[in-house]
């Protein structure tokens, strides 16, 4: 991976507010809009649901999702070559006595400071996506794959 | 479902090049970026995939997918907020001797024009995905759904 390409992905997973999340809905895939904050280790994503939607209910019943991060359109001369990442991943409830609840808050409120009247509401609560794979396509047919170690040593970086 | 609102989401469904397509990949979500336009009759999402992609395998073994179209960050004052479309669906391969190919490709490359090209590969093809439910989602807490009835008085109707 070009050094070009480590400071793209982590432009466009710093700068886009939402994402897509993939979970399985009754053995069958779903797709939502999520807005989401990084871990600042580089290797979480932060989400914040509610349960009043089934997103939630699908993470608690299976685990196993799936994110994309898509560049706006701005970024690219064709839709068709807009750079995006897939992350696939496992979530895991975030609840105030988890261990990096703190840190998980507060890195979604300092992308999102709209989401923080959601923090009194009972049906909200954070999730965190850790991911097993990435895939970063930076363009039509220019596309890389990164382990969690590699992801770790990527995204975990200073900037 | 108000008059606005059917507006609003045909205009998404129009503008928008892309979404997101939830494929179940080895029994777990994979979500990737797929470019896409409508079918005339409004109920139909065509793609144009590649074999070298995983996601067109993934509909070739399992048919039922989700699409996901969000509107762009300049159309709501908050991430938050922001206005898209959940589609359950199924997929089924649209090959040039299917019924229905050359609409499908008119409609594809009336909106796509840059995919023309594209056409002359042997690893793409089309899918057309036929909605069962459209969930739509107006902004923070406004949400209708719509069953394949709704959709086709809806989306099929004249603009």
């Amino acid at each position: 991976m070009e050094t070009s390409e480590v400071a793209a992905l982590k432009s466009l997973l710093a700068k886009q507010p939402v994402a897509a999340l993939a979970t399985l809905h009754g053995g069958e895939p779903a797709v939502s809009m999520v807005p989401f904050a990084m871990l600042s280790s580089g290797i979480g994503f932060v989400i914040h649901v509610s349960r009043l939607a089934t997103h939630t209910y699908d993470m608690l019943d299976n685990p196993a999702v799936a994110l994309l991060v898509t560049a706006s359109l701005a970024e690219a001369h064709s839709p068709l070559a807009l750079p995006r990442a897939s992350i696939q991943g496992q979530a895991r409830q975030c609840l105030p006595e988890s261990p990096g609840y703190l840190e998980a808050r507060s890195a979604y409120l300092a992308k999102l400071p709209d989401a923080e009247e959601l923090f009194s509401f009972p049906d909200f609560s954070l999730f965190i996506v850790e991911p097993k794979s990435i895939r970063y396509v930076a363009g039509f047919g220019r596309a890389v794959s990164l382990t969690p170690q590699r992801m770790r040593a990527v995204l975990g970086a200073e900037p």
